[in-house]
C-alpha cells in the first residue's frame, strides 16, 4: 500500500456495564458503537484485555490461593502478597527480572510484562486477581466473528498496557488480533529516493494499541475504542507474528 | 482528568519538500496544515524525526568517515559498512547488545535503539547517514514556541521508529516534546470499583508517537501528523519524564 494514507479517527466507546463471566461482549460493543453513532462495518477495533477476561471468567480469588515456597519467599522479599505472587508464577513460563518491588515474568502465551499481566484493578471484587485471556487471539477472532457482518468485517486487537525497559510509563500493546496483518511488511518498497527500504516493518497492532490507550486509561471507563479509516490489510496472529522467536531475540 | 475523554481525530499532513539544512519547519507545517483543512490552535503534532534531522543538517557524508579499530572489527563480524559503524559508535555511550547484523546501543540521549538511530533511508544522498536530532526535547521546544499562537498552544512530539526486546516489528516512540506532558500521572485516581489505581502512568507522548505511526510509514511521505481534539495536559521534556534512571531500571 503506497498511497497517501487519509485521516484516522478513534472513538471511544464507553457505558458498557460491569462484565460478568459468560457476558456476551458482541451485542454491548455493538449498542456502544450505535450509541457513540459510529460503524463497526470496515473498522478496526481495540478492546482491552480487562473486559475480554471478566467475559471469559478468567479470575482468580486470592482468598482460594494456597502461596507455595517460591511465591512466599519471593513476596517476603518484595513486600507483596504472597497468594498473588502464586498466581503470577502460575500464569508464567520464568522469572525474567525481579527487583524495586517489580516482578517481571514471561507468560504462558509468551508475552514479557510485569506480574504475568495478573491485575487487581477494575476487578469485580477487592480480592480478586484478573489473568489475561488464556488465548487472546482466539478471543479475537471470536469477537471478529461475532462483530463482522455481510457491510464489512471488524478486525479486532485485543489490547494491554505494558511497561518497557529503559523508559518510564505504560503503552498499551497488542495481546491477541484477528482480521488484520498485525505487522506491515514493508520491506522491498522504497523511500522517496527510490532506495529499497530494508527493515521497515510497522508493529500496525501494537500502533493501534497504543493509539486507543490515548482513550483509554483506567480511570476513564473506556474499554473499548473503534479506529475509524484505518486502512487495514491482511490477516494474522499476535502470537506468529508479533512475539519474537527466542532464537533471534538478543534480550532473552 | 476523569471526565470521559472524547473523539480523536489523526490528521496526516504530506506534500512537504525535501528538507535541507536550515530549512525552517514552521510554515512548512503550517502550509500543510492549511492545506488539509485542520487547525494547529490547541492541537498536539507528531513531526518524525528524519525532517526535523534533516532541518537542522545532523547529516554525515560517509566518505568522510574514517572507520577507527572497533568499527572495523564490528563491521566485519556482522557484515556491515564500518563508516556507518564508526557513526553510530561516535552516536553511542555503551554497545547494548549485538547479533543477527544487529547493533543496539545506547545513544548519547540515553535512546536504547538499533544504530543509535542513524539511518540511511529517506537521506538526502545515497551516501548520506541522518542522525538522530542533538536535543530532540530543544527541537520540540523550537517547534512548539514557532506554531503556538494566541489562539492556542502547538504542543510538539518528535519521533522515531524503535524496535523492542520480544517483540517483532517497529513502534514509533518519542524522543523529544514540549507543550505537553509526556507522561500521564494517574497514580491516586480510582478505577471503577473506587480502589486506588497504583501504578497507571500512561507514556502520553510515546501513545502520540505510535498512533502517529499509523500514517507516517516511510513510503507514505507522512512526516507529520496532527491529533486533533486530544485533551493534553502539563508539560515535559522526555529526558526528564520518559528515560528510566539507570538506579532503577531493571534492564541496564
Amino acid at each position: 500500500m503506497t498511497r497517501a494514507p487519509g485521516p484516522i479517527r478513534l472513538v471511544p466507546l464507553g457505558g458498557l456495564p460491569e462484565i460478568a463471566p459468560g457476558t456476551d461482549l458482541a451485542p454491548l460493543i455493538c449498542g456502544a458503537a450505535e450509541a457513540a453513532g459510529v460503524s463497526l462495518a470496515g473498522n478496526p477495533i481495540v478492546v482491552c484485555q480487562k473486559i475480554v477476561s471478566k467475559a471469559e471468567g478468567r479470575l482468580v480469588a486470592l482468598a482460594d490461593v494456597a502461596p507455595g515456597e517460591e511465591a512466599v519467599e519471593i513476596a517476603r522479599a518484595h513486600d507483596r502478597d504472597p497468594r498473588q505472587v502464586e498466581v503470577v508464577l502460575r500464569e508464567s513460563r520464568r522469572i525474567v527480572r525481579r527487583g524495586h518491588g517489580v516482578l517481571i515474568t514471561e507468560t504462558r502465551h509468551g508475552f514479557v510484562c510485569a506480574n504475568a499481566g495478573v491485575d487487581l484493578s477494575n476487578a469485580p471484587g477487592p480480592e480478586i486477581a484478573v489473568l489475561l485471556p488464556e488465548d487472546p487471539d482466539a478471543s479475537a477472532r471470536r469477537l471478529h466473528d461475532a462483530l463482522s457482518g455481510p457491510d464489512g468485517a471488524t478486525p479486532v486487537v485485543i489490547s494491554d498496557t505494558f511497561g518497557r525497559p529503559w523508559r518510564e510509563g505504560l503503552v498499551d500493546v497488542a495481546l491477541g488480533s484477528a482480521g488484520l496483518a498485525p505487522i506491515r511488511d514493508d520491506r522491498g518498497s522504497r523511500d522517496r529516493a527510490g532506495r529499497e527500504l530494508l527493515v521497515t516493518q510497522p508493529a500496525t497492532a501494537d500502533q493501534l494499541a497504543a493509539a486507543a490507550g490515548l482513550l483509554m486509561w483506567k480511570s476513564a471507563g473506556i474499554p473499548v475504542v473503534v479506529v475509524e479509516g484505518f486502512p487495514f490489510e491482511g490477516d494474522g496472529t499476535v502470537r506468529d507474528r508479533l512475539l519474537r522467536d527466542p532464537e533471534t531475540d538478543l534480550f532473552r
